[in-house]
C-alpha cells in the first residue's frame, strides 16, 4: 500500500458504493453507510495527497460557498473557508445581523435568496436542542425545492458544521486522525475509546461532540465508553444509535459514571465538557418563552452543578491508567514492539487547560502540552473532511475526477 | 428564435447601439437609452445561457468588486457577490464601522484608497432623500479623476445597488422576469401594471422601488398605474420621468388613490409599502440636525398614518379584479388560448405577509404562496442583471467576448 | 533604462542578493539588507509593470491570505486584500469578536488553527508598546513550528501591517513613491527629509510611521530630521537605528524641536501627529492593569498637552521655507532646470486637515489640496509593496517567475 500514490485512493474508491452521496447533503454520520464514510476518508486523503504534491484540486471555476455561523467559531470557520477555497469556491458569510432576515422572512425564502450561485451551504447551529438540525433540513429542503422549481440552477449541498445532535466535520476529522495514527481503520478494531465529560468553568457547551464521537467511533468495532457524572446525560436517541452501531460492528458501547474507570486501559481518551441534555432542553424552552430571568437562574444552577465535579480533570495520574500505563504516548506507527504507552488524547479544541486558560479545567497543562502536536494534526484534517464532503456531493465520478486533476497537473503555487 | 443558442443573443446585440455603456456607470434606468436597456437584458440572458450550460464566464483573472451597504441587505448583497464571482472578481466589503472613515476623510479620498485594484464599486445608500444618488456620483467622479490622474490603473464602474431615487438592479430584474414570463418585451406593450402602495407595520421603507418601477416599465408601452393613499406621494421628478417615458413609448402613466381601481384588469400588480416622500425629506433634515427626538416623533406619526390604511392589502378579493378574473395566474407562455387568468404578482422581497411575518401586512398569505415560485425566479435575475452591468462597462465588444467565452469552453464546474 | 520593459527589473534582480527573503517574514525594514529592500522595490515595480500591461500575476491557484486587524483600517485592509487577490490568494479576515479566542486559547494554537491553508498572515497590532511586534513574532514562531511538526503543509509568511515599532508596508510605499518622483533611489542621496510631529485633535496616534520613516529613509544617504515638541519623544531604540543607518549610508540623522527648522530647505516633508512614547507606555501599563479611570485621565492630559502645540501645522508659510522656496512643488522628473520648487509633502493618510476634517489639524487645506494627487499615488504603491513582500517569500527565483508570468501572458481582464 503506497499512500503517497494517488492510485491507492482511486483503487480504494472503486471498491466502494457511495453513489447516494452525489447531489446530497451531510447531516449526521449515522445516516451514511460504512462505504460512504470510507469514501469520505479516502477522498479527504486523496485531496491532501494532491495538495501536498502542489497539485491544484480546483473543480469550480466560479461559485459560492455560503457559511452561516449562529455561534462563535474559529477552527470550523477557517476550515470551511479553506475547503471552499481548495475546490475553487469563494466563501460568502451570511451575517444575520447585516441582513434583512429580522424582517420576518421565512427560512425557505432566505435559503433561496442566498443560493442563486451557491454550490454549498455550511451551517453551525448548535445552541438549541431540537432546532439546529431541523433548521439545516429546512434550508436543504428549501433549496432542493428551489432547484426543482427552476429558481436555482444547481442544488446547493448542505454541510452540517455542528448542530444540536452531531458535529460530523469534527468527529470525522478526529477519526481520520486516529486512522492515520494507528495505521489504518482495521487497526482500530477492539481499541478502547473513553469519551468522557470533563470539568469546565464554562457551563453550556454543546452536546454535539460527545454525541458525534459515540455515534461514529462505534462504527469501527471499537469499545466505546461514555463517562460522565450523574446528571450529565446526553440525548438518549444518540446512545441508542451508538448501541446499534456497536452491535453491528462487533464493538461495544458502555456507560460509566467514573473518569478513572473509563480511562482504565483506554487506547484513546476524549475528555471534554458539555452541558446536561435536560438543561439544554430547558434552556431552549426558556429561550422560546423569552424568559431571560429563567435563563440566568439556569446558568447559575449549571455553574454550581459543574463546580461539584472539578475532579473530572484529565490529569497525569488518570493518564497513567490508560494504555499499558508504561509512559507517555507514542504513535503506534513505526513502533515495532507494538507498545503504545498511554492513550492518545483527543480534543476538538479549544480546551480549558488548568492554569493556562482557567484555574481549573478539562485537562492538566502537562498532559495537554505533551499532545499538542498530535492535537493540531487532528484539527488539520477538518478542511479536507469538509472538502471531501463537498467533492463527493458535486462530482459524479470522484475517482475519475481525482485522476483528471492529477493529469491536469495545475500547480497550486508556482515555484 | 432559439434562446438556448448563444447566437440569438449575439445577433440581438449586433443590432443595438450601446457603446456609451463601455467604461461607464449605472445610476438610473432613465439615463440609459432603449438600446442600452435591451443590451443589458440581452447580456444578462446570455450570461445565464452560458452558466446554465456550465461554461465559465470569468472575464477577470484577478480584481476586486467593492461593496458598500449603508442599509441592511441579504438579496442584493448576495446578488452582487454572485455577479462579481461569476465574472472573476473577489468581493471586498467596505464596512464603514471597521474603517478609519469616521476620522473625517473625504469621499474623494476613501473612494480612491479602496479602488487601487477595484473594477467595480456597488453601493446601497437609500435612507436619505437627496443623499444616496449624490454620494454615488461623488464616488464615481472621485475614481474617474483618480484614473485620469494616474492614481488608479483602471476606472472602477459604479453600480447603484439602491439609492434614494431608483433601484435599477431590482427593477431591471423585475422587468426581465416579466419579459420572460410574457414571452418577449414586445408582448408587454399595452399591458397594465399596477404599482401600488400597501400597508406594512414598518414605517420607513425606501421609495426607490415604486419610483424605479414607474420609471422603467413606462419604457415599454405599458399602461402604468401608480396607486397610493393620499399623503404617500413619491418624488415628483420621477413621476415626470414616467409621464415622458409613457408618451414616448406609446403607453400611459396614471395615478389613483385606490388599490381596487389600480388592480382592475391589471396584468401585473406590484403592491409594496413605502414611506411618504415628504416624510423622508423631513427625516433627512431631522437627521442632518441631529434631532433624534424629532425623528422619534416622526416615526410615531408615520406609524399612526400607516395604520389608517390597513385595507391596502393585496387580498384574494382584490386579485380577482385583476386580469380576466377567471382564476389563479397562469404564465402566458405556452397558454394557447391566450387566457392569462389573474395578474402576475411582483414583489422585491421580503414582503410583509399577513399572519406570516406580521399580523397585518402587504399581502395575504394565500396570494403570496401562490406566487412564491415566480417571485423567487424574479429575484434570480438580479445576479445576472448586475453581472451584465459590469460586463457592459468592462468589455469593449460584448458580443465578441461572449462568443469567445463559449469557444474557450472552460467548465464552470468539473463534472 | 527602460522601466516599461520587464527585462529592466529582471536585470536589476540578478545583481542583488536577497535569498534570505525566501520562506521568511517581514517585520521591520532595518532587519532587511540594502539588497533585500532593493529587491522589494524592484519586484513591486515589476508586478505593477505586468498588471499595467494587463498580464496576470497570479502565482497561487488556491490559498488563503489571513488578515488580523486589531485597529481600524481602510487603506491597509484594502491594500492587503488587493495584494492577496493580485497573487491569487483569497482574503479571510480573522475577526476576533466572532471567534472563540476569548475562550483563552494560546496564540500558538490560534495561529495554527487558522493556517492550514494560509500562505500569508497580515497583522495590524499597533496600539500597545511592547506588544504588537512581539505578538507577530509569536504568531510567526507558532506557524513555523507547526510547519516543522507536520501540522501545516506550508509555512505562512508573516507581513507586519503596522506594529508598535514600524509600519513597513506604509514606509516602503512612501519611499518607493519618492524614488519614482525623484527619478531613482540614487537621486535621493543628500536630499533633506523632515519627519515632523503635527498637531491633531486626536491624541493617541501610533508611533510606527515616524519611527518607520526615520528607520528607512536614513538607509539612502538622506539628511533625515526628526522634529517634535518636547515631550513627544519616540522610541530611543529606533532613533539609534536611524543614527547607525545614517552613518552607514553617508547621510545624517538629527533632531530638532522646531517645525520651521526642520522644514528649512527640506526636499520632502512628512508632518504627522503621534503620541508621546512615554504616554503610550503608560497607557499599555494602565490597560494591562485594567485601570480605565487611569486611561481616561491620561487621555485628558494628552489632549491638553496636544492643544499647546496647535502651531505645529503644515501651513503655506512653513512650506515656503522648504525646497528653494520659489513656488509650489513640481516633480523633478522632467524638470530640465533641476528646480524643484517646494518640498514634496507626504502623509500616510487620512490626514487631519484644518477646516476640512477638524477645526485645527496637521495641515492647511490649501497645502493638502495641492498635493492630493501625489498623495494618492503614494498610497497606490502599498498594494504592490505587500504583494512584493509575499512574492519574495513564496517564490524561490523571483526573476524567473516574473519572466514566466510575462511569457504565460494570461490576461488580467479580457478586453
Amino acid at each position: 500500500m503506497d499512500t503517497n500514490n494517488l492510485q491507492y485512493y482511486l483503487d480504494t474508491l472503486k471498491k466502494l458504493n457511495f453513489s447516494d452521496m452525489y447531489n446530497n447533503d451531510f447531516f449526521l454520520t449515522w445516516e451514511k453507510s460504512d462505504d460512504e464514510l470510507k469514501a469520505l476518508f479516502t477522498v479527504a486523503d486523496a485531496l491532501r495527497n494532491l495538495r501536498e504534491r502542489n497539485i491544484s484540486t480546483k473543480i469550480f471555476d466560479s461559485g459560492l460557498g455560503i457559511s452561516l455561523f449562529r455561534d462563535n467559531s474559529t477552527r470550523t470557520r477557517f476550515s470551511f473557508a479553506s475547503a471552499c477555497n481548495l475546490l475553487g469556491l469563494e466563501v460568502q458569510d451570511l451575517d444575520e445581523g447585516k441582513s434583512q432576515i429580522a424582517h420576518g422572512e421565512t427560512v425557505r425564502e432566505t435559503a433561496n435568496m442566498i443560493s442563486f450561485m451557491a454550490d454549498v451551504i455550511g451551517i453551525r447551529d448548535d445552541m438549541y436542542i431540537g432546532k439546529g438540525n431541523a433548521y439545516m433540513h429546512a434550508v436543504s429542503e428549501a433549496v432542493q425545492q428551489g432547484n426543482k422549481d427552476g429558481v436555482l440552477e444547481q442544488r446547493p449541498t448542505l454541510v452540517n458544521l455542528q448542530c444540536d445532535i452531531d458535529h460530523p466535520t469534527q468527529c470525522c476529522a478526529d477519526l481520520l486522525h486516529c486512522i492515520h495514527e494507528f495505521g489504518g481503520a482495521e487497526k482500530l478494531k477492539g481499541k478502547k475509546v473513553a469519551m468522557t465529560w470533563a470539568y469546565s468553568p464554562s457551563y453550556g457547551k454543546p452536546l454535539s461532540v460527545p454525541q458525534g464521537v459515540i455515534g461514529l467511533f462505534t462504527r469501527l468495532g471499537m469499545d466505546v465508553v461514555l463517562a460522565h457524572p450523574e446528571g450529565y446525560e446526553i440525548m438518549p436517541e444518540v446512545e441508542e444509535v451508538a448501541r446499534k452501531n456497536a452491535a453491528a460492528s462487533g464493538g461495544s458501547f458502555t456507560k460509566v459514571n467514573s473518569m478513572a474507570e473509563a480511562f482504565k486501559g483506554a487506547d484513546i481518551v476524549y475528555p471534554k465538557s458539555w452541558a446536561p441534555f435536560a438543561a439544554m432542553e430547558e434552556r431552549t424552552e426558556l429561550y422560546g418563552n423569552g424568559d431571560f430571568d429563567g435563563i440566568k437562574a439556569l446558568e447559575k444552577r449549571l455553574l454550581a452543578q459543574n463546580a461539584e465535579h472539578k475532579d473530572w480533570e484529565c490529569t497525569e495520574e488518570l493518564m497513567k491508567l490508560t494504555g499499558d500505563g508504561s509512559d507517555a504516548w507514542r504513535s503506534p506507527i513505526g513502533n515495532a514492539d507494538g507498545n503504545h504507552g498511554q492513550a492518545m488524547y483527543l480534543h476538538c479544541l479549544p480546551a480549558d487547560i488548568t492554569d493556562v486558560s482557567c484555574e481549573a479545567g478539562e485537562v492538566a497543562a502537562s498532559v495537554f502540552d505533551r499532545y499538542r502536536t498530535p492535537l493540531y494534526k487532528q484539527a488539520s484534517f477538518k478542511p479536507y473532511i469538509i472538502a471531501a464532503m463537498i467533492f463527493l456531493a458535486k462530482v459524479k465520478d470522484p475517482a475519475a475526477t481525482l485522476k483528471m486533476l492529477e493529469e491536469r497537473g495545475t500547480l497550486r503555487k508556482l515555484l
